[in-house]
């Protein structure tokens, strides 16, 4: 039969698509994948919203058990339930060849991503460069590739989004070393820290006053858009996860007149926002 | 009472999400914007499906009329429907801010884009870079800010997304002069017109063995993806629109099994491609 790999969107249980809900329901067997990101509502919403349990997937399950995920995959439906959109995650296109493979169709049906609904802040889609991952600094690993992008970007006039990490079901390295199969508790990168990291290193791609956008909760009744300067942003609270971060380039006027409508000052804004009359 | 911004995805009446079809539901008046995209249905499908008549806004309704758009909605709601996401196109940003200035509350419902869409292919959404729009060239306008932007990104080894220019209810010179309110037939610009105007201009940014994806009805049940030289595809018949076109970059070692899958010839796809092993 068929490997669905179903986008569900942004928030909660109605931003499937009315096709994603029908091929849900002719599914044997529903995965959720939950360690890229997350809904803001649980599992049991999901189940009672499609009358059928739901598997929690986690990283472990995906890359080594996808023999289990796709098993009799051939006589029935299986489904793939992913936040946001199916291709977000560069990490499904191995259960994809994988299925491929065994001959086993797969149908992706997509969805909104945070790639698209970002334009929700005024910032054209056409105006973005490359997206930066920003994952949780250790004493020991603090990888900074964004901020050349970041960098490369903003030469160009161009905005940054920020994807934020977040860490689910990861062992502490004692835990890891002993092979104890003991979880951390989950933990989503906020905004602040986001920019903790960004000004602790050293560059000249950005600085304090550069004006940005944070994101909190996206496409959900308690979505959160304020932009100012990094500084303002960093005592900005955004409440629960997710959270996402645009470093702004040069706006057009008709981009600042929304952002300027999302600051924590319009002051400030106006101070150190960069617009082009064209 | 609300104006609700909906997005529908892209191919067919199925693709709205749940959450939308319930909004339109709630709607005394429901418009579609039909000038900047087009769903794979027409609206008589919208219609059955939604129990409920269609308005089409062309462009000269949105941008000239919103008042009678607006009229009431601060005691029905409104729907606005928008080919893709609400946010893929910056005209509907006016609408917004109209609304806003009458105090009637706009409420976006998100959903998938070609901006996201475009990850089925292969190549991963954190590598591309700025995407660029191609129109249709005229004897005498011949907008090629595209190269510079393709150019930019292929030095950075980032892929780059063109959108194909549509043409809908246009007037010739000769009527838009004399004030006839006579439309041209509505134009979509095909992958291998899109490569033409590409290899017209002279520039060292790509060449006509430059791989690249060419997709067709993305998210439909004819979807098309190939791979290929600019040139292969050149002739290559992708059929009915759209058509959307991806210029690679550097292509990471599993980018590019995948998108070798697509190809028109693995021999060409290896010969030209730039792939790295990390």
């Amino acid at each position: 039969m068929v490997l669905y790999i179903i986008g569900l969107g942004l928030s909660d249980e109605k931003d499937i698509t009315v096709k994603g809900l029908e091929a849900v329901k002719s599914c044997s067997r529903i995965y959720l994948e939950a360690y890229t990101s997350i809904l803001g509502v649980g599992k049991e919403r999901l189940e009672a919203f499609y009358e059928r349990p739901v598997i929690i997937a986690d990283r472990d399950m995906v890359e080594t058990e996808s023999d289990a995920i796709l098993q009799d995959a051939d006589k029935v439906n299986v489904a793939f339930l992913v936040v946001g959109d199916p291709f977000g995650a560069t990490t499904h296109t191995d259960l994809v060849l994988r299925a491929q493979e065994r001959g086993i169709p797969t149908v992706p049906i997509h969805n909104a991503s945070v790639m698209n609904a970002v334009g929700c802040c005024g910032l054209s889609l056409y105006q973005y460069g490359q997206t930066v991952s920003i994952v949780f600094f250790t004493e020991t690993w603090r990888p900074d590739s964004f901020v050349e992008k970041i960098g490369a970007n903003r030469q160009m006039g161009l905005h940054t989004l920020c994807l934020l990490d977040i860490k689910v079901k990861e062992q502490s390295i004692e835990n890891l070393a002993r092979g104890r199969k003991i979880y951390e508790p989950p933990r989503y990168m906020s905004i602040p820290t986001a920019i903790t990291q960004l000004l602790s290193v050293t560059t000249d791609a950005y600085s304090p006053t550069t004006i940005a956008v944070g994101l909190a909760r996206l496409g959900s009744a308690t979505q959160q858009i304020v932009a100012g300067t990094l500084e303002e942003l960093q005592s900005v609270d955004f409440g629960p996860p997710l959270h996402s971060l645009v470093i702004c380039g040069k706006m057009h006027f008709l981009e600042a007149d929304v952002v300027r409508g999302f600051a924590v000052s319009k002051e400030t804004f106006d101070r150190y926002a960069e617009v082009s009359e064209h």
